[in-house]
C-alpha cells in the first residue's frame, strides 16, 4: 500500500510495478533523501538500485521493493548508494532487523518495532514490523515507511491485501502528526510461509495489533511531541463521520497547543467538531471527556482537575461521544510544541 | 454573513435573527469572551445585551447586532456588561471608530482599519471597515469580526448581500492563519445613505479593496507571525480547484515553518499540492516561484537565492502555476513560529 499523494516518489512509482506480481524477496531503503520530484532521472536511479541489489542477491530486480525517505526534490547520491548495493549480500545477517529499524530513521528519535508470535499448524510463527516516521504524517492508505515480515503462510486463496488494508485502516490511517501527507508513504507485508499456516483470524488480529503499536510509536515520536493523544470517537453515524471529526480534532493546532500547555481549553474541541461543516452534531448530544472528566460547562474546580490531568500525563485520552449512532473509532496524534517549529524551520539548511 | 461552524456563538444565533429585516442601527461588541457553547443562558445574555443597548439608544432591540469574541465555553460577566450597556448613549461620539477597532482586539497586536472615498450623485461618500482576528482563522463565509460602515446608498433593488458575498469570497474566504474556523465569524455591512447614491461598480470595487486590506492586516497579525504570505494560484481549472490547492499550501505546517526559517524547502509545496487527492495536477505542468525565482530542480546557487529571498522579506510572494486552465486567485496567510505555540499553549490559564 502506498501514499495517495498525487506526486508519489520515484521509489513508489517503481514499487507499484514491482508489487504487481504479489511476490517480493527484498526491500532496499535509504533515508535522508526521498527521491521525490526528481523526474525521469529519479525513476532511473530507483531502477538502477533495484537492479544492483538484484544482481548482488541473485534475484530478479522486479522482486526488489525500493523505498526512499527524506528531503524532496534532490537527486540521490548514486555514487554512494550503488557501491553499497553491490555489497548487500555480504552484509546480510540473521536478526539485523533492529539495525534496519535504526537505519531508516530521519527525524525519528526512536526505533519503531513491534512483533507477535502466532500459532501455526506446525507450531509457531512470527509477525515482525518496523516503521519510521515523525513528520509529514497524515497517512492516506499507508504511513511513512512500514515493513511487516512474517514466516507464516495463510490458507490458499486468502486475500492478503484486504487483510492488510483492514489493519491499516484501523491504525496508520487513524494517525496524524501534522496533517501533511507524505509523498513516500509505504506499507509492505511479506510472508515466506517457513513456519507453516496460521488461521486468518489469528493473523489478522496480530497484524492489527502490530500496526496499532507502530502507529502509537510514530505518534509518540511526532516531531517535537511531548504527549501521545489517543482520541476515541463514540456514537458516530458511520466510520466516515467518525474519521472526519477525529481528524478535525487531532489536526487542530489550537487543540494540539492547548494539550501541550496543559490548558483545559475544551471550547477548542467544540470548535474542531463544529468546523466539520457537512457533519453537524447537535450540541446537546455532544459529550467530551479528558480521561474520565467531563468538560462541558466545567466548574472552576473541574477546570483545575482537567489542567492537572493534561499536565501530569504523557498519554492523554480524549473521549468524544456524538451520541447519534453506533460507530466507534480510535485515532492517534500528538501535541504541538515549539520544538516542532524549530525542527521544521531549518530542516534542509 | 456569519461563520459556517456548526456551533455558532450565542451572538451569531441572535444576530442571524436580527439581520433578517435587512436593517441594523447599532452593533454591540465585547472581546475576551465569545459567549459560545454557553447554552440557553448564553442566548438569553445576548438578548439582554441587545435590549439594554436598545433602551439606551431608544431603538428596537432587533436593530442591534450583538458580537462577542474570546474564550469559548465561559458565561459572560453580565454584572460588568449590562451597566456599561446602559451608559452606551452617553459614551457615543463622532469619529471614535478607531477606539472601537482597538476595543475589539483579543490576541491581535494591531488595529485593523481600512477605508475608501467614493463618488456619489451628490458629492462624495465613505466606506469604512474595521476588523479583528489573529487566531482560529480559516474563515468560511466571513472572518472573525468585521464591521463595514458606509454613508452612501445604492440604486433601489441592489442586492447588497451578493455584493458583500463577492467581496468576502475574494478576501476573507481566501485567508487562513491556522486552519481553525472560529465559532464567531461575522462580517456586517451597514449603509445609511446620508451622502447619496454611488454606482454599484464603484461601491463593489472599493468594498473589495477594503476587504482585501483587512484580510492582509489579519494575516500580517496572525498569532506569532513574522511574515505575510501572498499566494497566487494561476492556471487552475476553476475557483474550486484553486481554493482547495491554495488552502492546502497555506495550511501546511511544513510550508509555514519552512518560510519562517527561510528554508528553501520547495518540495513541501509540491507535497501540499499533491495531497489534494481529488485535484491531481500533472507534475510536468506545475510551476512554482518564490517571488520571481523558479524553484523546481533549483541549483545550489538558486537555493541560496531562494533562502535569501525568504529571509530578507517580510512579505513573501508565492506563485503556483498549474497550467491546466484559466482561473486565477490570490490567498493570504502567514508563517508558523514558536510564538504561535507559546501564545496558544497557555491561552486560558
Amino acid at each position: 500500500m502506498f501514499t495517495k499523494n498525487n506526486y508519489p516518489g520515484a521509489p513508489v512509482i517503481v514499487g507499484k510495478e514491482h508489487v504487481q506480481s504479489g511476490v517480493l524477496q527484498a526491500i532496499v531503503i535509504n533515508s535522508k533523501n526521498s527521491n521525490v520530484a526528481t523526474g525521469e532521472k529519479g525513476i532511473q536511479n530507483s531502477r538502477d538500485i533495484c537492479r544492483t541489489i538484484g544482481e548482488s542477491l541473485g534475484i530478479d530486480e522486479k522482486l526488489v521493493l525500493p523505498s526512499s525517505t527524506g528531503v524532496i526534490g534532490v537527486p540521490l547520491k548514486m555514487e554512494i548508494i550503488l557501491p553499497a548495493c553491490k555489497k548487500a549480500k555480504s552484509l546480510l545477517k540473521p536478526g539485523n532487523l533492529e539495525e534496519v529499524a535504526e537505519a531508516i530513521m530521519t527525524t525519528d528519535k526512536r526505533k519503531k518495532i513491534s512483533f507477535r508470535k502466532i500459532k501455526t499448524k506446525s507450531g509457531e510463527g512470527t509477525i515482525y514490523g518496523i516503521a519510521k516516521g515523525a513528520g509529514m504524517i497524515e497517512p492516506n492508505m499507508a504511513t511513512m515507511l512500514c515493513y511487516i515480515l512474517s514466516d507464516v503462510s495463510l490458507p490458499k486463496g486468502t486475500d492478503l491485501y484486504s487483510i492488510l488494508k483492514s489493519s491499516v485502516d484501523q491504525s496508520f490511517n487513524c494517525l496524524t502528526i501534522d496533517s501533511d501527507t507524505s509523498t513516500s508513504d509505504t506499507v509492505a507485508l511479506l510472508c515466506n510461509g517457513l513456519s507453516g499456516e496460521s488461521s486468518i483470524e489469528d493473523f489478522s488480529q496480530a497484524l492489527t495489533e502490530i500496526c496499532i503499536d507502530l502507529t502509537k510509536l510514530i505518534a509518540i515520536d511526532g516531531e517535537g511531541a511531548t504527549k501521545l493523544i489517543e482520541l476515541t470517537i463514540k456514537g458516530a453515524q458511520n466510520e466516515i463521520q467518525a474519521r472526519k471529526i477525529g481528524k478535525s480534532i487531532l489536526n487542530s493546532p489550537l487543540v494540539k497547543t492547548a494539550i501541550y500547555g496543559g490548558d483545559p481549553n475544551w471550547g477548542r474541541l467544540v470548535m474542531a467538531v463544529g468546523k466539520v461543516f457537512d457533519e453537524p452534531i447537535p450540541f446537546e448530544s455532544l459529550q467530551i471527556y479528558f480521561g474520565d472528566l467531563p468538560v462541558k460547562e466545567a466548574s472552576p474546580e473541574t477546570l483545575k482537575k482537567l489542567s492537572e490531568y493534561l499536565k501530569n500525563n504523557t498519554e492523554i485520552s480524549l473521549n468524544v461521544m456524538l451520541n447519534i449512532g453506533t460507530a466507534s473509532m480510535k485515532f492517534w496524534g500528538c501535541d504541538f510544541s515549539e520544538e516542532y517549529i524549530k525542527e521544521n524551520a531549518y530542516y534542509t539548511t
